[in-house]
């Protein structure tokens, strides 16, 4: 009821479209971007906290080729519940692609005959049971214990992600970003990235992203965080010898789903459960089908995710504010990159004026940056699943 | 951030106006509004389950006096977290008056000089521990065993909302309702009142309301429950006799009240909290400021209600579809009261379009409604906070 028939069938249309693009784009690279997980290992890595972790281990993969000066290099940072897999199948057999394959591949908005795609794990990635995801966090062996780090390990930043990746690209001899780009808690890392490293980066794009969190958002993120810590088997973090806990887990992701979406595309998306029924009337213990459909996700994801690992991801994403010392402005003067700036017109989590902020203020501030939009009825996930609607304004940005 | 310098100055004087408004209307109303709470006791409730409930006991008060010919009554039918304190104070040292003071009362929107007002506390209302709340629901004590019912209460609609006050009104012998008026979960029973006993209703207002439940309501508020099912203590609903379940309903409640708010009046509360802070870099253990404000609030909340009271109010208006039988459309072609539709601009809980399509079904089957929406920074609370800036729009409505 919140869609039009006529916004029905604009939506239907687009999906259509958007699978069988996803069928072309998924035949047309099935040959050429088959892609390998690899691992980078670096020692005494010192936080934004002022902690020292021993040793890092990430994930990282890449898509077309380094040229010889090194200066065609695109890194794409990755979102929340996200990997470094923005591309490419791991396998022909992988019955999806990676998350951005839409518009990273040959011939492709970022296109990988081109460019040379980098992307790896973050810190405290959530999905450590995937098999294809290294990362580093409360699950990892303290080498201090030999156990797992659990709440010991130092709370880690956006600017922590980011100065892991430079090491991973001083360890391949890269001196030039041609581009950043990231979708939502990867917008973030690209913010920080042009504030960190200014002289390196070219371009940086913000896909669905922020220049700073409000007090909602943070607020809003903490929801995020409590089911986890009333499972009883989460127990103060320490759970690595027993049973995780994922009730809590599941909830968290159940919720996380949510609301990173808006109304009209979740209510598309379970349009076939009804919103009138009778288990539900009948006793308090049933459930509505389309929670059932919703929690059955939550589950899903819970398998693959470690629940400490949330807890760092929302504390990280609550803890943005690019330059990450409290003055944004003075920050993000320090830009001398050209912006992009792409929030989702319905977005509910990350509001656009969170991204026209910062894209004003870029302007207030003489930078050159561009904003723009993406329509579609999915909310914040327009940023995955509407991206290649903004295909020519991403590959003519990163052009100019 | 949200909020431009301009938009700050209007709403800091909207609230200084509103605060002097309600300091107004507080020692207007000081001595002509001192209301009463009485009881309401009925046996045999059946409810649209097509369970028996043996006896229902309700709380309610009224403003104003009832005339002669009993046709000057206006029913407030309270929202989620509410009770029937809609104006007035219980006693002079009240600290705050009833919810909607600031339009019941002598001279105000509705005014008690001319019509008598009255308000009861729903079933199942969630605030059993306030002195002045009288309800029934799992708290309550089962006559057939003894003990609280827990969850062996039958899960009860808005329609039986609607019937226990229809019952009341029978015992005072009220056989029309100049208007029934009320906001949220309020304005789902104002709405099912005027399509349960159409020629007893003649003028509807909903107020940041629906005309039924979309799915994307319906599972967000499945998230307002799920930390009570896992807060341990609460033991599927039987901790009558041991430890309530306050840590998963103080959660419950701090999550309910960000949810109705919009970020901008969120932000504009919690202005005095940092963003970015040290406590939360330094240990995960650590909160932001404005997360422990808001989980103080839960806290309070938490003190006062029960928690199968919540999940019994989660899931009546998860089950709200305006007629109670599935059929929408059929449902609101009984209405014959005049009605008026005023959601929140901008509410991201109950989201005006859905407001809207209910106002536009009623023109469209020929019926006399109107449509008008709520300006301001609070989103969904709007309906409460803001109410004042629509007293003319009401009280016009309840004159034609």
């Amino acid at each position: 009821m919140w869609l039009s028939k006529q916004k029905l069938v604009k939506s239907t249309q687009f999906l259509v479209l958007n699978t069988l693009f996803l069928l072309w784009a998924s035949i047309a690279q099935a040959e050429t971007l088959l892609v390998e997980k690899k691992r980078f290992t670096t020692k005494d890595f010192e936080t934004v906290s002022g902690k020292v972790i021993k040793q890092v281990d990430v994930g990282w993969e890449s898509y077309g080729e380094l040229n010889k000066d090194k200066s065609n290099v695109i890194l794409i940072t990755h979102f929340f519940s996200g990997t470094s897999h923005a591309a490419g199948k791991y396998a022909e057999s992988d019955p999806i692609p990676g998350y951005w394959d839409a518009i990273i591949g040959p011939g492709k908005a970022i296109d990988t005959n081109k460019y040379f795609v980098i992307s790896s794990d973050t810190l405290v990635n959530a999905n450590v049971h995937l098999p294809n995801v290294i990362t580093t966090g409360p699950s990892s062996i303290n080498p201090d214990t030999g156990k797992p780090y659990a709440l010991d390990f130092p709370v880690v930043t956006i600017r922590d992600f980011v100065n892991v990746q430079k090491r991973l690209l001083d360890s391949l001899g890269i001196k030039k970003l041609h581009a950043v780009v990231g979708a939502s808690m990867g917008s973030f890392q690209a913010l920080e990235w042009s504030i960190a490293y200014p002289d390196m980066v070219e371009r940086m794009a913000s896909v669905i992203g922020v220049g700073q969190m409000d007090a909602w958002t943070i607020a809003m993120l903490e929801h995020w965080a409590a089911p986890i810590r009333l499972d009883p088997n989460w127990n103060n973090g320490n759970y690595y010898s027993g049973k995780p806990p994922l009730q809590g887990l599941s909830q968290t992701a159940s919720l996380i789903a949510q609301t990173a979406m808006a109304p009209a595309g979740f209510n598309f998306s379970t349009q076939k459960f009804p919103t009138w029924d009778a288990a539900p009337l009948q006793d308090i213990r049933n459930n509505f089908q389309m929670v059932d459909w919703l929690k059955g996700r939550g589950d899903q994801r819970a398998a693959m995710q470690d629940a400490n690992h949330i807890l760092y991801l929302v504390r990280a994403s609550q803890l943005f504010v690019a330059g990450h010392n409290g003055d944004f402005e003075g920050s993000m003067k320090k830009i001398k990159a050209k912006t992009l700036f792409l929030p989702a017109a319905g977005d509910l989590l990350l509001s656009p004026k969170l991204a026209k902020a910062a894209h004003d203020l870029r302007v207030k501030q003489g930078g050159n940056s561009q904003y723009d939009e993406i329509p579609g009825i999915w909310g914040h996930l327009d940023g995955i699943f509407s991206i290649s609607q903004k295909a020519d304004v991403l590959s003519k940005f990163l052009e100019k």
